[in-house]
């Protein structure tokens, strides 16, 4: 205990979960941490719902990203939440923001911390942060995610602890935890490699505003990211031939640049496909680390990796925390408002690849809305990453649903990534490069090399016919979205393309 | 000319703009000065019209940004350009682009010059910059813009200098030249006010690239914003009462944060608001200043502007030109990766004001395609401001076309700024505040504060309808375009408005 609270006074604030969540009164705005499920406050949040059975409240809850232990499907069946922000991932969440019964604010991942200090978002009244240590000074060292951490317990008028004793105490000193200055004298942000670190290992707060610890066990919930495919191996293999080309070309060395890769199923297995690349001494620059990186950290194919969480099997998991003081050395977590800086994105150059839900002839990418309505889970870092990369690559299977969903769309149904941000497009069928070019090369780059066969023809058809009527960005408006249309009536947006393809 | 070319070897490279035009060979990407109508290249594209009229040829061509002189006029015609970028405004141009002949690439302005670099754009081959001066060393000093001249003088194998002696040499020393450095190990952009200057005064070259020399005399084409008038003196007075109640609420200081205002009529006359407003020692840090910039400076309520380009009627271009010792000490201009640079917009915390041509019921914004097809002029630099601003406003009149077009409708027919990235929209009829609000609140504000009347019973129509079909951003996907269809079948939107409301 002396170890993980080392500030002596603040021994005696520790109570039980329930106690904390007594802490929380009707109206407030929360923030708790947890990133991508990865160091989420687990005890007070299950506690809260608990009590909101009971005696309704409702607050408005932040986070750094997802959060595991279906804490956010618990708060929501408790009708806890009036608003939600800045990503989730959570099916019964979902329905309900999709319903309209939780305000859900969909946010990049950067931005949520900077919107908090400019007075645009609520100020938020109590942070729930789960720790492995209470330093000396009362300042607090996260476990397995910083996410918008810092951010929060800075503001907060009360702060919660979850000191998580499944964590080794030996974790401290992975967390580089830097915030900007407010404006209008803010300074650069003086990183200029990955693993460079620039602030302090805790997160620094008045220990007076630490109004409660709750000790905990419980380890992470373990990422439910599926292993790699036929479809995703051949996804990654473009990407690996696309990438060696670039090194050929005199325009990128063997250890590439920085690579950020999305969180879900197809990043995880596009950066598993480095395994077995000719790169060498590779280096991450992401938001989260999942078992590919572990991966390719223990094979040496990745000198460093630096995020903002590590989201792992339950195996990995073990393996990171058992042997702490080695990945101490070689990976470092910090606030995504730094692991997702615009300003360090550009500098660095990252490689960045991330999921798109769909795609359009032009480039255009909707990574959050199925059919342009219902929320899937949110943009997350995908745009912070994109707008600045050296390279933006976006990924899809080329189909869903058995070939009833074509993911390469004449029009989005939602744009989250307008063509000017998306530099290469990839699917199992093959690769895009649409650098430099312009909306109708971009068309026929699409139509050659990443839409699925059944679909070819279709949206050829569609372009032509968009050509005849001319413009920038040719359409025929009237059925930009048929295919879309066609899916929700019939359950497939084949019959569309092939009635397309017979009118 | 001592004062002008001092170094002594280069003036016996001075040409006649044909014999310079002829260095230009077919298939060459050429590089030019020039950023909204300011410090263009003018006699030697002019002789390179005149030649390809006699001699067929066709380049690549890349700018600042748009050019005065009918010169993108005066090549369209003689079927010079194959490929256009990053922006333009010329009414012959955009013909040829949305009739596919020319291909045209809408970048974000502050990403042109890192393609170049990168690799991922074909190299410039030639540039042909506008300058004040050559120095000692051979650096050109660029007279009233820099744009990307910095970039392509780097990179181009051969020079060409307009040297326009109608520019004062003492407009030496209104630059700042600074150039981020190649990856892996770039450096912090370490600008932290407006007025700084981390650069040099000219443009460092090899001399021994500059290949010709041609001496001019014309003047900047003059800017062709109009007058403001009464809605836009409506746009500006929603603008300063919202800021002023920013600055009352303790989220602003009365100087603001530096502005940035885009090109064109609608942000000259928001800015020209400022005049009559509470605010003082205002700045900005804009890519471009027009006649309201020089206006608030002359008038002390602006202390200094930074941007990468000045373009101003002729009575006021006169009078920097007059006074541009006492103007130099006020204004700087800087490469447009510099003045548009996402780092610095985020570090400094911009109010970005650009302009839409439209917006849609959740706040994504379409700066760019008339009915999702047609190119206007291009993104600019509003998405290099709006993405990392403090505050992202967009303005647009609430109608277009005497009523016929709604510049707010349910779904924006091109999207250029997603909701992600849009704060505050503002008509002549009012103000939403989207900041913080989840997509159907941000619906709700729209229609309540953005929409013209004749538009707002159809609008809300849409909305509720959608709302019955669910989804985080509600919409009927058939409809989605309908007023966009209505207008281009019957010319006008209204109707269709009308007919909504009847069926």
């Amino acid at each position: 205990m002396q170890d993980r609270i080392r500030h002596p006074a603040l021994r005696q604030r520790i109570t039980s979960a329930d106690q904390a969540a007594a802490l929380i009164e009707d109206g407030m705005t929360v923030g708790m941490s947890g990133f991508t499920r990865a160091g989420d406050a687990k005890a007070v949040p299950a506690a809260l719902a608990r009590r909101a059975k009971q005696a309704p409240l409702h607050i408005g809850l932040m986070t750094g990203a997802s959060l595991g232990h279906d804490t956010d499907r618990l708060l929501t069946e408790a009708g806890v939440l009036s608003r939600r922000l800045p990503f989730q991932t959570d099916p019964t969440l979902r329905r309900a923001i999709n319903h309209g019964d939780v305000a859900y604010v969909d946010h990049h991942l950067s931005d949520t911390a900077e919107q908090l200090r400019a007075g645009h978002l609520p100020a938020v009244d109590l942070a729930i942060i789960e720790a492995a240590a209470i330093t000396e000074s009362g300042a607090i060292v996260p476990t397995m995610s910083v996410g918008n951490s810092a951010a929060f317990a800075q503001q907060a008028r009360q702060i919660v602890i979850e000191l998580n004793t499944s964590v080794p105490a030996a974790i401290e000193g992975l967390h580089d935890i830097y915030v900007p200055g407010a404006r209008p004298h803010r300074g650069p942000i003086d990183l200029c490699s990955v693993s460079q670190r620039i602030g302090g290992h805790a997160i620094s707060v008045d220990p007076s505003r630490i109004a409660a610890i709750v000790m905990t066990d419980q380890p992470d919930s373990p990422s439910n990211a599926l292993p790699p495919d036929a479809d995703t191996q051949l996804i990654a293999g473009h990407i690996n031939d696309f990438l060696l080309n670039e090194v050929r070309r005199g325009r990128l060395q063997r250890s590439l640049l920085p690579l950020q890769a999305g969180i879900g199923t197809i990043a995880n297995a596009v950066l598993h496909g480095f395994v077995d690349s000719p790169f060498e001494n590779l280096t991450m620059y992401s938001e989260v680390l999942q078992d590919s990186a572990i991966e390719l950290l223990d094979l040496g194919k990745l000198g460093f990796a630096s995020a903002s969480s590590i989201t792992v099997s339950a195996s990995v998991h073990q393996r990171i925390l058992d042997r702490i003081e080695h990945y101490r050395e070689r990976i470092v977590l910090r606030p995504q408002e730094i692991s997702n800086a615009p300003e360090l994105v550009r500098r660095l150059g990252i490689v960045a690849i991330n999921t798109a839900l769909e795609f359009d002839l032009y480039g255009n990418v909707n990574s959050t809305h199925v059919s342009g309505t219902q929320m899937m889970n949110g943009i997350g870092g995908s745009g912070d990453f994109a707008r600045n990369a050296h390279l933006a690559i976006f990924v899809s299977k080329s189909i869903a649903k058995g070939g009833d969903i074509s993911s390469v769309v004449p029009m989005v149904s939602h744009v989250d990534h307008t063509e000017h941000d998306v530099d290469v497009l990839v699917t199992e069928v093959g690769l895009a490069d649409l650098r430099g070019l312009a909306p109708r090369e971009r068309a026929r780059a699409v139509i050659e090399n990443c839409v699925h066969s059944s679909y070819r023809d279709a949206l050829r058809d569609y372009f032509n016919r968009a050509c005849l009527r001319g413009g920038q960005t040719p359409h025929v408006l009237e059925e930009a979205f048929s295919w879309h249309q066609r899916q929700r009536d019939t359950g497939s947006m084949l019959e569309g393309a092939r009635a397309l393809l017979v009118a």
